[in-house]
């Protein structure tokens, strides 16, 4: 795929929801190949209109149950999604491809649910920024919601789910306070938290818990993230869910504070997207190969500093701006 | 601190191992200070010299405990040691403070000992970049080893333990695959495995694992990892994983091996001290906030599309190198 007309076609087919041409586009896009960046740049006017559901929580907090049955009931109510499980541990686990397997087989006769899973590997720019531009793709090609379920409770999954316009925190009764901690962190991104198997002792407490939390949490709005529970297992709680994430939906539109969120959201990526286009332009095209092994064996022998070598090459890329 | 002969002193009392130099200065360098950059140009040329240890594992593998052991064995090898404990995880969990505090008191009385806990919040440039700096001064400072732990199984702490000169894989029996699959990925970082809480039903097991797995395995080198088993809450097994950590130095040593590998961190390095570097100059000096924002709001409004903006900015940079 080399001519223009041929993006414009692939960029065509994925606008008119062809679920083969979506695949070829998040590949391209998720393996930064040749013309991914013509790609979106064609994509991107055309998104902007999906509601973008972040999903995060620590392992075994039944996540991905919860987003099958999510899609479920958003089916019910004729929306068509879009569900991107991303995996930051993966360089160890390998599991979003085993749970993308495991689900295409329970959605595999629906078209109005498309699943795409991630992984850390291969990779090349920030994991969060390369799952906002698979995002993207989907947004434009018409789905109504995008799903975005991360594994794991690190800083890769808050950026990955920060990037949405709602953010789900599933937390679980008696994983312990190693495990799943309720600190500060998680209440600044959480706008609904879902208590999940909450058929099972102390959920109560996981209630008072964030509760107490919340007293103390400092939000940029007014909102109050309501506290859902679930059993995903046996679809209890799930439209409770689904209403949650609604009424912010909601409450963003009514003020200002979704535009505010789009806005820090954006230029987070587009200073990321920077860093990333930058890097490529110093290291990849204007250093070279060669010359970065040179440069790092003359710090390894200690001939030189790293840090005045940055400097040096910053400053002469900067000298006639 | 702004005159070049108050960075000078500070340098000067860090090589003579002042502790209280020693914190202010890696603090400094933690929170990308004014004059951090200074401060390790001038510790640089005093690094290199002590071994760096990283060691990384699933959480609860014991893994603080294991340090502690061998931190007490180096100390009867009357060794020197600093050791940077860093959580990844602590926008959740906090946990790294708290293992410094626990630890802190055990080691308080001996000066042989320095502890420092890092977390990822307010760190600035990458952690693993970050650990790396703190690596330098506290080697610039004297001591014989630096231990760098790290908590979790993620690609920040690949990151990390990967720019040590020995990385020791903590795992434990029965800890079942969600939480610690030995997965290609570890495989490739490993220099030395140990297989703690060894009394544990399944040690055999996890060990036979790790043997399946190096038969499949492609390192660079011919080293073939040890594996060592401890229970580290009763100090046994600890001699033999300060054993598996020098043979492994000793072939460092001896092959070019060792060199290869410090070529390759360093390039790692600086291409991450460039990316961030770079980042700095362009987003926060050329562009500035203002600017950013007003960016960020029109892609937020879709009136422009970010992929040919970035490519546009970088453009302009480089329109005269």
């Amino acid at each position: 795929m080399t001519s223009p007309s041929a993006i414009q076609e692939l960029v065509n087919r994925v606008r008119s929801g062809d679920p083969r041409a979506l695949a070829r586009a998040i590949s391209l896009v998720e393996n930064h190949g040749a013309h991914s960046t013509e790609v979106l740049k064609h994509l991107f006017p055309f998104s902007g209109r999906a509601t973008l559901i972040g999903m995060t929580g620590a392992p075994g907090a039944g996540k991905s149950t919860l987003v099958d049955q999510m899609a479920r009931e958003y089916r019910k109510q004729r929306k068509t999604i879009g569900i991107i499980a991303v995996d930051p541990t993966s360089p160890f686990s390998g599991g979003a491809i085993l749970g993308d397997r495991i689900r295409m087989q329970a959605h595999y006769a629906d078209p109005g649910i498309y699943i795409r899973s991630m992984a850390t590997r291969g990779s090349l720019g920030g994991l969060a920024s390369t799952t906002a531009d698979v995002a993207t793709v989907i947004d434009a090609s018409g789905r109504d919601l995008v799903m975005i379920e991360t594994v794991g409770v690190g800083q890769d999954e808050v950026d990955i789910v920060g990037l949405a316009d709602v953010t789900v925190v599933v937390l679980v009764p008696g994983m312990g306070d190693d495990v799943q901690t309720i600190k500060a962190g998680i209440m600044e991104i959480a706008d609904v938290f879902v208590i999940n198997k909450a058929d099972r002792d102390g959920a109560e407490r996981v209630e008072r818990e964030i509760r107490a939390m919340q007293s103390l949490s400092v939000r940029s709005d007014s909102w109050v993230p309501p506290i859902v529970k679930t059993v995903a297992t046996e679809g209890s709680g799930i439209s409770d869910v689904v209403s949650a994430i609604e009424q912010y939906r909601e409450y963003l539109i009514e003020g200002s504070a979704g535009d505010h969120r789009r806005v820090a959201n954006w230029r987070k990526r587009i200073t990321e997207m920077l860093r990333d286009a930058l890097f490529r332009r110093v290291v990849v095209d204007y250093l070279g190969d060669g010359e970065a092994d040179r440069l790092a064996a003359e710090v390894a022998e200690h001939k030189r500093d790293p840090y005045s070598l940055v400097e040096q090459i910053v400053g002469e890329l900067g000298k006639h701006p």
